[in-house]
């Protein structure tokens, strides 16, 4: 079976590493000529709006997947014609815009913040005086890692600010006070069959995931699966999808949905019996779901603008190293680490390590 | 870093697969259009013995390894002028000659069944006359998975055997009454760090290995790590090797050794800490080695011939296929399963579903 990617960055990289051994083979269509998966596949090297080498790519592939949800419409609807896409061209719809992300949450009764349309600085005037402050603007569509956001938390912050993101559509967000961010990283086959990792809790630094811890039999597993369940069974979703929520007052308000493999969930690779790319793979393939159950107690620490020493990096037990093969740049996401432990207090330790490491 | 790997079969797939995340490139040399690890690197298409290219490969690559020990003699010679080359040449020649590896066996004392040197018919009768019947005529190289041997049990199976098998260089071996089959995955870094997997109990049929179960403090484990790390020393070995016993009498008996990564090594992608695929790169890379510590209970089961239906395969819990990308061809090896479980009883009750998939 031929797997078509529209991306091929390390997400992408990381799919064909776990599909591989099911035999699967792998195209890529990326414009980036150093696009890190292409190793590890055929690369088409072409915008994402070339028709003729999404012509190409279909007439080549069994199913079309995608890396990154800000893939646009257009193409998947030119993609759909010819070949099955997953996840559909609905669910893109609605998870590369904040908006209907936040309105499909309201429609479902999952709490999430409160928050406003904006499509003028007079919106936001308004926007602002009904939600308060603080509050976050954010364009609806292609923000990531903290890009295209705003925190507002006084007056003078609002003046002007629709203007300095682009005057693009936005999405304000009420701020909420939450004490901590956790993930459930989710799978749906085309079946139906709906599987869910542990929560996992989530550090952030300037916007960008810096460490993920995945969660032992955490109080809000059952909330959040049943929250994240809603929306997929409304999307009748397929692959793997990551939801964030913020913890709040001992609930959960969810924050946003990525239809993909996630940051969130590398852990997986060596963490959980089955991964979240080759859970990924087998749901968008009609395979038999894997297990997400937990081996041993796992974290993820990402290396942002460059991958620290490989001898040092590996001489580390229990460490497993991801080097996404990407040249070094300042706040890109290069590689990440893998911690698998037996028990928590082990893994705590090994934690203070990489950050030690990591901080050079 | 770049590795050139001589090969590009199924043990050059799993190299890459396992070396990719460590931020290494790989570049196959295969004479095969079909080379099964071509897809997860570059593949230059010529013989061992093509200098033009065994010359492009040593200006490409970092330094150069080996996917089988059949190499000509000349193809390592000519490497090691320009790259280097591990494990070594001498290890090399020793490995691929049944008759240099068992004199090397019985010069570091290690217990190796009988056996002689033939180079003709007169030796053959000669060395059944003195070793004794039943015994086992296996050509010096180029042997694997059966072929190449045949066993000797009355004096009617003597007559012109020599001449069945090649009239090449041969040796006969004494027929070893044992009671089992176990293989020592080692590795033993630049530095000559050296470190063992756990024991492996292996089942072969038809002179190919169908099952791989690995031990739980075997008793014997200490004895064959003494004898192994003779071997290694000696060669002042650089990578993974493989050693086979007999077990005999509650002791062990060398069989052979594979200078590089084994079948009966597979189970330690999910079975072990570090996979022996990751600690041959760690090794030869200069890199300190990875944990040979067990994750679990494990066992690799073989498809021989076809692997079995994805979709039955990979609904089988704690199952994880590896499928090789290659034709389905009567008595070839396509891919393995690994099974990780909790406990043996749980493993056992695996391997017998796993099996039942295999008969159909």
């Amino acid at each position: 079976m031929k797997i078509g990617v529209i991306g091929g960055g390390q997400l992408g990289r990381m799919l064909a590493l776990a599909g591989t051994p099911l035999g699967m083979n792998f195209a890529f269509l990326d414009p980036a000529p150093d696009a890190c998966a292409a190793p590890l596949g055929e690369h088409l090297r072409a915008d994402y709006g070339d028709q003729d080498h999404l012509r190409q790519l279909a007439d080549e592939v069994d199913l079309v997947t995608f890396e990154f949800e800000s893939v646009p419409a257009e193409t998947v609807a030119f993609l759909s014609q010819f070949v099955p896409v997953y996840p559909s061209a609905d669910a893109l719809r609605i998870a590369r815009d904040r908006l209907f992300e936040k309105s499909l949450f309201r429609d479902l009764g999952i709490p999430t913040p409160a928050f406003a349309d904006i499509l003028s600085q007079a919106d936001l005037d308004a926007a602002v005086a009904s939600i308060g402050l603080p509050a976050v603007l954010k364009t609806r569509t292609l923000g990531y890692d903290g890009k295209g956001q705003k925190v507002l938390r006084t007056a003078a912050d609002v003046v002007d600010t629709f203007a300095e993101l682009g005057s693009v559509p936005c999405l304000l967000e009420g701020f909420v006070p939450f004490t901590g961010e956790v993930s459930l990283i989710a799978v749906r086959g085309r079946d139906g069959e709906t599987r869910f990792y542990p929560l996992v809790h989530n550090t952030h630094d300037s916007g960008i995931l810096r460490l993920s811890v995945a969660s032992d039999a955490h109080p809000l597993q059952a909330l959040a699966e049943d929250y994240v369940g809603r929306v997929l069974d409304k999307l009748d979703y397929v692959g793997v999808m990551a939801f964030e929520f913020f913890e709040v007052d001992g609930g959960l308000k969810a924050n946003e949905i990525a239809p993909r493999v996630h940051n969130s969930g590398h852990w997986t690779i060596e963490g959980a019996e089955c991964s979240q790319f080759e859970n990924h793979l087998r749901a968008v393939a009609g395979l038999p779901l894997g297990s997400t159950a937990k081996v041993g107690e796992s974290a993820m620490l990402n290396f942002i603008g460059e991958v620290p020493d490989v001898a040092r990096t590996v001489a580390i037990d229990d460490c497993h190293l991801h080097h996404y093969g990407k040249a070094f740049k300042v706040g890109r996401k290069v590689g990440h680490a893998t911690l698998r432990c037996h028990d928590m207090p082990s893994l705590r330790a090994k934690i203070a390590e990489v950050e030690a490491l990591i901080a050079g």
